[in-house]
């Protein structure tokens, strides 16, 4: 296959986003390195951009940045029964360094809850040490036999905030803070319209007494865990010793929470909104936002008049919608088509086409990414436009990919009814359940469906379509990535 | 020793810079895992201050960041003679991983010269592919025996950046166009006066042909390497196949660079600015920049006047220098002198103090912390005040630092005039010196002392205070961290 060609989704899901991630320059396989890969400029372009609204809205919450070590003694992984039953299996160990053997081997953090549960237990011996609000962006790894690029990779980068409280009601109205701050960037910078829920007994966090999660849909229907938040209760409290005195004088096990995000929501942006095309990005996470054009076969224009005006009108955008977003494009051995599409599979939100006829009009034809649809503006109204498609796009996408979602979920009130629906629609089936963690099991087993979540917003009863029971929950099950 | 107390400079430097670690909550070690430290909250705010301007800067001269991965297959460490004889006595390795033994172990980065010669190999095939212009912030690691918090420990952060070129003028002209980035961003941001210069031999990074180095004085006179910058020649690209196809059709091995600050320079922030009370924080790299204080034994004029009027005043001097960069301090409970001596240990440039007397004077009291100047300000005045005070802090500590290392650099032209003022005085020691990698051991044995660097901004040359020899260049010696 040419390098440049992506295959259509309709051919081939999987062929189809690999060929987005490379040609929109991405990622790539690390191969030399065992299920890693490098995230390359445009990638980390993107994070960089969900780091930076994510932190600001960590630290308006109230907590601070620290950072834990890399390396953790391999006996803290053992502490906590069913975490030790969850990580110790993919964890990788470092037994030997400077020279010489280790006697306990370290392994690299798959996730922090125990380092730094040790560390609290230190820090902790009042309520008035109460709460510690932390969070670390850092690298993390869980080996992997079966890797991803972005959605399931040995390494890869996150947050991971963990906090303690005194009570419980503290710490699950932390959980639910949280995970309240991921649905909106979610929603208001990523364009992505999530199901915030709780997770069944089957899907928890190893370790947590409840696990809440944004639940999105990707474009092939399949459901794909963006976020979750921990309400880890007392049991790591336990597990590493982390004890208060309490107003009252007793002594008491704090109360601890974990919540995360990872580069995996680029895998969450990519399997959203792109098309047979290429990548789409929504504005708020695109490195860059419009990429500036002057075309022309004139040499002489170009050099006095094209590319200086397109200078001026670059500088003018970016003073109205931030610096390094607009790219200029002076590409001319290239054939138009060639350099639109160049902008095309990388996602870029708007392109701008400052052509002879623009210069005669004193126009400037935008083209949006979205929709393709082509709109000129007056040149000296470029800027403010230019902010005001953007956020157009921005919201057409939020709106597209939910209305996908909503017109790809279906009721269901029987378990044959859920197996014909799922076979023959796909997508989300929403039925209420009161299941048990064999019941799940089975459930996957014979659909190939997992509960994704029970959706926190829905609050109506009804009759398990599984076991008959009274008085069930809604839930979401779906195919899962 | 009590908690809070800060053993002076004279009595014991080392213990001086272990208190001020812990009593600003910089960080601590981590104990159980060796050589490596927690970064706590003020420690991580200042190197978050220290990334975002050092990032501006690295992408302002053309760079993007990426992330390669944390492991290295160990071979490819041993690929370059130098490096692996530098390097492979201090990884750490991953022998095991999701259950399995390794047949090929994996070391965590020491640096990532050998990972990304590898995939530089596969991504330039031509002249035109070049120049490759990378960075990345990551975590390293290398095995400390004798670890120092910030300045020594065994996993530590930092940026690295990874350039490949043409031709050797090309990479020539980009290690020093990162020198000097990082010269004037210790200057105009942490107050550091560097001396540039070039490694001697003896030096040199393992696998470089020169080493460029930004060398600061600490206030116990000894030298710190504050940050490197790397001319690595062809080594890397002939270790790892780094080849394209130039104009002229020949295939030939690109030229390449690498360049690095850590988190060490929160090291020589301390050692640079510190007094017996505590940190002093340049204001451009404090997390907090002011700590407001409302004080006054009558509870309800706090609650009624103070503490209203202290919050506008707050969000007046925040519109001007920056979101959440004052502090309010509302510990009422406590002593005023403790709540002073609380900001004061922690480094905050400037305090402001709003009692009964500001109160009926309409004014604000600032006290500096580098020099406990107090100034009276007009309360409507306050925030173009502070910004105008805190801007003569950050000069005067610039000012203070290259004044002291100027006043303890001291030239000479034997070896016997060597020692004495190393001896007597401390310091630089600033001569001519022409030796071989030999004579500089010998020196080392001799006095503790090493070659710190050739400064780039001297030009003159003389007689070689050690071998006599003629048309040396002048080479700054001292001990060092």
């Amino acid at each position: 296959m040419p390098k440049d060609v992506i295959t259509p989704r309709a051919t081939d899901y999987n062929q189809w986003y690999l060929d987005i991630v490379r040609e929109a320059d991405l990622a790539e396989p690390a191969e030399v390195v065992r299920g890693c890969i490098v995230v390359k400029a445009t990638g980390w372009g993107i994070w960089e951009m969900m780091q930076r609204e994510l932190d600001q809205r960590i630290k308006a919450t109230g907590h601070a940045n620290v950072q834990f070590p890399l390396l953790i003694p391999k006996s803290f992984i053992m502490k906590e029964a069913e975490h030790v039953e969850g990580f110790a299996p993919e964890v990788a160990e470092v037994t030997r360094a400077g020279g010489e053997d280790l006697t306990e081997p370290y392994v690299i953090r798959p996730t922090s809850e125990t380092i730094i549960g040790h560390f609290y237990s230190r820090w902790i011996r009042s309520y008035r040490d109460l709460p510690l609000l932390y969070n670390q962006w850092c690298n993390v790894m869980r080996w992997e036999k079966r890797p991803r690029l972005f959605l399931r990779t040995s390494e890869f980068l996150w947050q991971e905030g963990h906090t303690a409280h005194a009570t419980r009601e503290e710490a699950m109205e932390e959980t639910i803070r949280m995970l309240n701050v991921y649905e909106r960037i979610m929603k208001d910078v990523l364009a992505l319209p999530v199901v915030p829920g709780e997770k069944s007994e089957g899907e928890r966090f190893p370790g947590a007494d409840n696990t809440f999660t944004c639940e999105a849909m990707m474009s092939d229907k399949k459901a794909l865990q963006a976020g979750t938040s921990h309400f880890l209760g007392q049991n790591f409290a336990k597990a590493f010793d982390i004890k208060f005195q309490d107003r009252d004088g007793e002594v008491r096990y704090a109360w601890t929470t974990s919540w995360g995000v990872s580069t995996r929501l680029i895998g969450a942006l990519i399997m959203t909104h792109s098309d047979d095309d290429g990548l789409i990005l929504p504005p708020k996470v695109a490195p860059v936002k419009l990429a500036l054009l002057p075309i022309s076969t004139d040499q002489d224009l170009i050099s006095s008049t094209l590319e200086p005006k397109a200078e001026e009108i670059k500088a003018a955008i970016e003073a109205v919608i931030g610096r390094r977003t607009v790219e200029l494009d002076t590409r001319y051995h290239l054939r138009p088509s060639d350099r639109f599409f160049h902008h095309l599979q990388r996602g870029v939100p708007l392109r701008a086409e400052l052509g002879e006829k623009e210069l005669a009009n004193q126009t400037l034809r935008l083209v949006r990414r979205d929709t393709g649809e082509r709109i000129d503006v007056p040149m000296e109204e470029a800027p403010r436009r230019v902010l005001e498609v953007l956020e157009q796009v921005q919201e057409n996408l939020y709106r597209r990919a939910l209305d996908f979602r909503l017109s790809n979920t279906f009721e269901v009130s029987s378990m044959d009814e859920f197996k014909e629906v799922l076979d023959s629609k796909g997508g989300f089936i929403s039925a209420f359940f009161g299941g048990t963690k064999e019941d799940e099991r089975a459930i996957k087993e014979a659909t190939g469906a997992t509960v994704r979540c029970f959706p926190l917003e829905d609050h109506s009863t009804g009759t398990c379509f599984y076991t008959g029971r009274q008085g069930c929950k809604r839930a979401i099950f779906a195919k899962a990535y």
